[in-house]
């Protein structure tokens, strides 16, 4: 038993590693979690500072000893990662996905990376690396049809069948939003340091109606926001929220259009200020949901990886 | 008679003075171009070095007299500009625009700017500076409705009805193009030097055709450019085609969808490429059209200008 963990020694660590932040957990054999710790060294910084260094003081801080075995998922496993761990294409039920993570070659301890989900639909291709673990934790009956949402720079909605992914699309609403805010005329309305957009903002409300009024066509509002700068003297912490209320109601008027609305309501996967504003758009839409913490379903995903590749046992309930 | 000019002396000097770019002619009484110049000193350059400074620059290079009367269109005549000529509320007859040049104060020289436009809609609240010029000059009929194209950084879509503007609006479909491909994670698929689209690239109109068949939604689409990249090898050169057309043809279904297939086939205000561009994806959306080159109309719309505020006779036939 490691010294500083009374009771349980830890028996994997679990680490989620994407683009710009890292997050580890040290698990014991029963599923619990002993230690957590975050950090903003995500792929960017560990391309400069090497994934195992980053890792190794990520461990030794938090008291690991030197054998404890890693599952990790996130773009850890990119191809401008620390190992690339090939796509698994779609459909895949999520266990089989889990259980091929693919062991980091020349270390001295059991590192395994959990690999990404590509969909090779011709004039639909595209690919997630860390949601397939959100989605293996999110607790999704084994049985029925579910449609997910995914929330964030990125945002994922998943179809998933009978505990298995069939198909997703990808909406970079985040990204949108900071790419817009920071470098297109937008800037001008919504100031250099846009407000945290408020889920109350009459502005986030009417502007996410106007969108989930047209289908997800968002292009033809953008400029709206800067006239209604010129022209109604729309602040500029308002001008945020039209902006987020914009793209955030496209994304599920675009979402609804190509996945439907089924009879099961969606799983708003999220965490945050961007589960409420979600929470309110989807209410708008008048789409039913049910809500899912999100890093507890990555945590959780990757407690069920370490069990599909034999690190825990698989009986013990979850933390 | 001024030196240089022979046979005929410039009554006026008409300027489209853009963002990022000037454009400047020295016109006769008739309306004859007697001289043009071009240059890169737009509004920005502009705000630094004073617009008089650039401007007598640019008349004094072409050899125009101290007293030689002066019309301007576009971004000078906006807030952050040489003076603020406020804009004129939709609808609007086009020759009452530009009759309503604004004079700059203070100059020893007649110098006017003509006025922008503004759609004080509550829920589409939108502005052109400029674009009224080149409606001006491109030969619509006194009668009937027109559905005006003008592609760009900022694209206008605008509904002219018996001569006068009826309503538009505005797809920063180059904007985002420009910012996207710098900006996002797009600019790994585009590479640091987007290839310019070639109106025959396969790529092109395949995307075009997507995104048309999406009624205006992009977002839903832009993803897949860089998954392409990551699972079907789509090369830099064709991923700029790709996003070209994705825009374009989202700014098209999206006009479409908006403002309807008229009987009057579209009338595309544009030059050089983006000409070919537009020509091309109004095709693949089946709506007819027909060209007008977008440097000659600003050119007739400003020597209109001209007219319309007494600077050169109303009679004597366009260059």
């Amino acid at each position: 038993m490691s010294p500083g963990f009374a009771g349980n020694a830890p028996a994997v660590a679990a680490i989620d590693w994407g683009t710009t932040r890292l997050r580890a957990w040290l698990i014991d054999g029963s599923g619990k979690v002993l230690a957590e710790r975050r950090g903003d060294d995500g792929l960017i910084t560990a391309q400069q500072k090497g994934f195992s260094t980053l890792l190794e003081g990520h461990l030794a801080a938090m008291g690991a000893s030197a054998e404890l075995p890693v599952i990790i998922c996130g773009m850890a496993g990119s191809r401008q990662g620390w190992l690339e761990a090939p796509y698994v294409a779609v459909p895949a039920p999520l266990g089989a996905v889990l259980a091929g993570a693919a062991r980091v070659p020349g270390q001295n301890r059991d590192i395994r990376i959990v690999p990404g989900l590509a969909q090779r639909l011709a004039d639909a291709p595209d690919v997630m690396r860390g949601e397939e673990t959100q989605l293996a934790g999110a607790g999704l009956p084994a049985r029925g049809s579910e449609l997910v949402c995914m929330p964030g720079t990125h945002s994922k909605w998943v179809q998933v069948e009978d505990g298995a992914v069939a198909g997703f699309g990808t909406w970079p609403t985040g990204e949108l939003f900071s790419v817009l805010a920071a470098h297109s005329i937008l800037k001008h309305s919504l100031g250099e340091h846009p407000a945290p957009v408020a889920v109350d903002s009459p502005f986030f409300r009417q502007w996410c109606e106007r969108a989930l009024g047209e289908g997800g066509d968002v292009t033809s509002k953008l400029f709206a926001i800067r006239a209604a700068g010129l022209l109604q003297d729309l602040k500029s912490e308002d001008a945020a929220a039209c902006l987020s209320g914009l793209l955030i109601g496209g994304e599920i008027a675009s979402a609804k259009r190509r996945y439907g609305a089924g009879d099961a309501p969606v799983v708003l996967i999220s965490s945050g200020a961007l589960a409420s504003l979600y929470s309110a758009a989807l209410g708008l839409a008048g789409l039913a949901f049910r809500s899912v913490d999100a890093d507890e379903a990555v945590r959780a995903g990757l407690i069920e990886a370490a069990r599909e590749n034999g690190m825990i046992a698989r009986t013990g309930a979850l933390a």
